[in-house]
């Protein structure tokens, strides 16, 4: 079996493992005081051009995502999302345990725009009584987003621009950002993120490192007290150690950007062999996840020795499914499943 | 500086680290779902005698208490505790933020006893209207304390006696539980706490892994829907596999029991220099952490080449300090630690 | 100005006032232990036909919704409820702040169906992996709803089939049931509503009191220790007697069906005359809220001298509007109101 | 039975009674946007010598301690209060489920001092880790105190000023303030508490009203969206009227002061006939509760005839009982039961 079904199929990449067994016999400090967490913050803070940001590491994207929210809103107050946004669907309701509603926006390719967060927030304001709503606190994209489709540099500043008028701070889930740096249609840089939202973060989890994910708080007042949250929410690792030196290694000569690319190339792959046997594809995605139109009996079919997510049921006949690449994943693999499929194709 | 600080300044032991190389490439499902994790839930149910235990893997203590007690508790249900309990000192209020107050039992060494909790348990039931006060909804114990002491089977036997009268599920916070098995006092194994509580843990973080605390769930009512509550909590590791095959080292064949061993040994050591010197015992722990009252100048003196933490004054010329050893600690650390404290003490 | 934007504002009904007056020196223990609470409890008992049933009396309905999901769902669980249902829109995040999502249904006019709820939640237990997602833990309605609309006895019973089917708790929020009673289309009894739903409750406020919500508790399993969560939540009136009083008052002798009768009575004058007057209704509503859609000029003209609330626009040159009536409304008013509605129209 | 087992045992004053029937028919605005409520607002700004206070009305204690300290705090910090404050013992964990801790402080009669809050806080930044304990966040008093006893206006001044040394807001708890006010000790005017306060509220339930609770927000930086919080927290009145215009009468011509002075020279009536037969008073309040510690048989004679709350056990043969008074309080009642101490004990 070989599994495409998500981006965490595999341990660490190489280089990561190898650093973690050098500095093993290291003794450190806790909670992220030692000297690997600080070269990493330096690396991070260098490649955002933000000299001045915060930068935190926490293990997991949903630890994450609540972590951050927690911190700007106040009680009554909740995240403006697209409704197909990671927190709005699959984080187990991990915003509303911390008291706040995701305010959802329609989405047909996991993207939200400027004009729709201007009608949410006017609309709130518009209202004789706002107080008996929740009142819009923040902005929450993820990019790439769950269906793989990225923001150019123009939308995300249109964003930016609105929530500034709107006086909310934007916040950007980068589980999966590298992915979305890497993507050919991308024209967004790590100094653009950090000039263009609040509080963002990068993903390791799904590239390259074990787990872990760097959280960069560029507002200023958004800084406070951060690692207070951390610690109440679970996510500040005992051995913080282990996160510095992942997020190190991988920035410390652009691995992050290199495994990146290498599964965007691979995605890339798949996507051509499918749009070659004439399926279409669910969302228009040049990054890790790719999502295409499938009969049931190719599915079938592939299922015997790959591995994907099911996504959703487009006609009596056919689904549409998801496959993701990673930094691990190998290129025989993908010839391989290329050549599977079009024998497939051939056959019916 | 050779660091006595805390029990986890260094990574993990060789034989995790080798086995996380060996499994790197393999592909396997998330979220605790592959067979790493189901292999160490095997070796875990057969240490604990107890087939039908639920075995999940957290990343964290803090992580650990806080989802354990939200799956127990109802809202306005609280967990008792010693007032120097982790989750009443040193959670910056993780449990207060899923919404429930700890109930604090004063304690002198770490320990609560069966009678101070149906004393607490009838005087919430004696009020005229205890539906004002905070309902006692469980006890909370970690064994080792955060004082390096432990209890008996006897007192464990008395607290499960007294739990199961007042229909309160016992949970034991065992982020150090090897060390209490190690210790020359212990009198409790495994099967024992499987026999005598309602959930409790088997720490990693500070024992052998880098990371992973393995919860057992015995009390069938407490089963349901636990996974939820892992991912909504932000402890659903999406490489599941690192916890299991790290618990699947420590459990295969005794290393866990090994390491803590060695833990124990070391800071025994520690003790009959501390106790040889003249020193008194804050505590009197036969566990990995010693807290020995030394004159300040002994403290700067060692302070030098040492790390270990303040605990508390003592009188305007003493203060406790805290020493732990891990399965990590190195014998010729110790030794010349000795040999320095002597010097020390020969000379002033 | 005439006042038809709410059905809160007036006082209360005289003869409530007058129990308050001659009661008003009985000295009474508190927190609703007093005789009026246990004699507007039987009552209450005794039309639901219920004996069994456990009655609290609570000031507002926003706490009394929140106290009851509260009461009801582990942390990890949601609220099924109409996409416009109170909790879901009116509330200001009062469930998300007890840390539950509200899972929304698609609704036209307010009501969701058995078929709704039951795809809900079998797309959630199709799920490869249902713990990365809310779990349906309650189906809330209300009755009559926020528009106005009303189910039908077969309605409620799918509903409560449904829900038995699924294993979750039917709540029905019943702020305004009295109107809903009073319809000339409706056929629920209050034996109906206890013998279809797990937990409902019978709307003072907006019926006859100055305040005050009995919620009315059927499943056994639902009874235990939700006094404690009144008073956590904040919902235990120190003198408990006034709502004793009130309920007492509203359901010795029939009072409750009586003013909510006249209130439904004066709505359907004025659902009449909006017809008549070739306006077209946004909803309709044979109870206590009539949503006529009418030109702007119209509600210009009308906003002189009454008042009543926006609703929405529905397109460049009309709007819908809401009108309230209540127990309190005077016949003259509605009339005044007709008159002044036939001119306006007449002279366009 | 005549009852003096609290201070809410009757409806309201007569003075807030008629004006409810006279203003029974007015029409108003709901969630206190009436002119009543506009009205008790200039009053009790007028009162405070504090234009620019804002003003909220709240039906109940519970209710409004939760929402002021949540509206104050984030999500990590707690509140600092005596181990017997209200907030700490009889709000059902309400603090705690809003995500907050209560922080206590030791207290032999209610109050706490300056230098304990200064210990408290300078001991948490002392920490080499405070992120891992909870930040103080704010510093709750009530006065009257649990106990009966008052602050003085010195050591209210010492507590403002540690608490701007410390940037807490310091929050009253006023539910009794009145009879603070009133108490022959006090040297206290409503202006001094806004004066030396971020925020208190001026009860009404236990003084005079038949429920209400007056919040005065005086630091500026906290009154942002505090309407939000009170919908949240299900305090938002529908007919808000009723708490205006209970207020309004309290305040337009000083009946607050008025009944809240009866009811101390009632308490100090029972006070000197305890005394006078020898009685040792538990607490020394010149406030409307009274705490004699009596002889188990004098209770058991007493019991028979007057309802009066159980304090807590002195020894084998005594306890500590408590006794209100109110504003409505019969002098009679209180002559008769000072005959029949005088009896019982002359009896025996």
């Amino acid at each position: 079996m070989i599994r495409f079904e998500n981006d965490y199929t595999e341990g660490a990449h190489e280089r990561i493992l190898k650093r973690l067994i050098e500095t093993n016999e290291e003794q450190t400090p806790g909670y992220g005081m030692d000297e690997h967490c600080e070269k990493a913050r330096g690396f991070i803070r260098k490649e955002c051009e933000a000299p001045e940001a915060d930068v935190h590491f926490l293990v997991g994207g949903t630890q994450t995502n609540t972590t951050i929210i927690a911190s700007i809103l106040r009680p009554y107050q909740g995240a403006i999302a697209a409704e197909s946004g990671h927190i709005a669907t699959h984080e187990t309701g991990a915003i509303e345990a911390t008291g706040h509603k995701v305010l959802t926006l329609p989405s047909e390719d996991g993207k939200i725009t400027a004009d729709q967060v201007k009608e949410l927030v006017d609309a709130h304001w518009r209202d004789a009584s706002p107080e008996h709503s929740v009142q819009p606190g923040l902005v929450y994209i993820s990019n790439p987003t769950e269906n793989g489709t990225t923001y150019t540099k123009a939308e995300l500043e249109a964003l930016n621009k609105v929530c500034e008028a709107c006086q909310l701070p934007l916040i950007i889930d980068g589980a999966r950002l590298g992915y979305g740096l890497a993507s050919p249609d991308n024209d967004i840089t790590l100094a653009d993120y950090a000039r263009l939202c609040d509080v963002f973060y990068i993903g390791g989890t799904k590239i390259g490192a074990m787990f872990g994910e760097a959280v960069v708080i560029i507002n200023e007042s958004l800084k406070k007290d951060f690692r207070y949250l951390i610690k109440q929410r679970g996510g500040l690792l005992a051995k913080g150690r282990l996160l510095g030196i992942q997020f190190e290694t991988l920035f410390e000569d652009g691995l992050y950007y290199e495994v990146s690319k290498h599964a965007v190339d691979m995605a890339l792959i798949l996507r051509q062999a499918f749009v070659e046997n004439g399926f279409a594809l669910r969302y228009d995605s040049t990054t890790n996840q790719q999502f295409p139109i499938l009969p049931e009996y190719v599915i079938a079919e592939l299922s015997n020795n790959y591995s994907f997510s099911h996504w959703e049921k487009v006609d009596a006949r056919h689904s549409a499914v998801r496959f993701c690449t990673s930094w691990a994943t190998k290129k025989e693999h993908v010839e391989m499943f290329v050549n599977d499929l079009h024998r497939v194709c051939i056959r019916s």
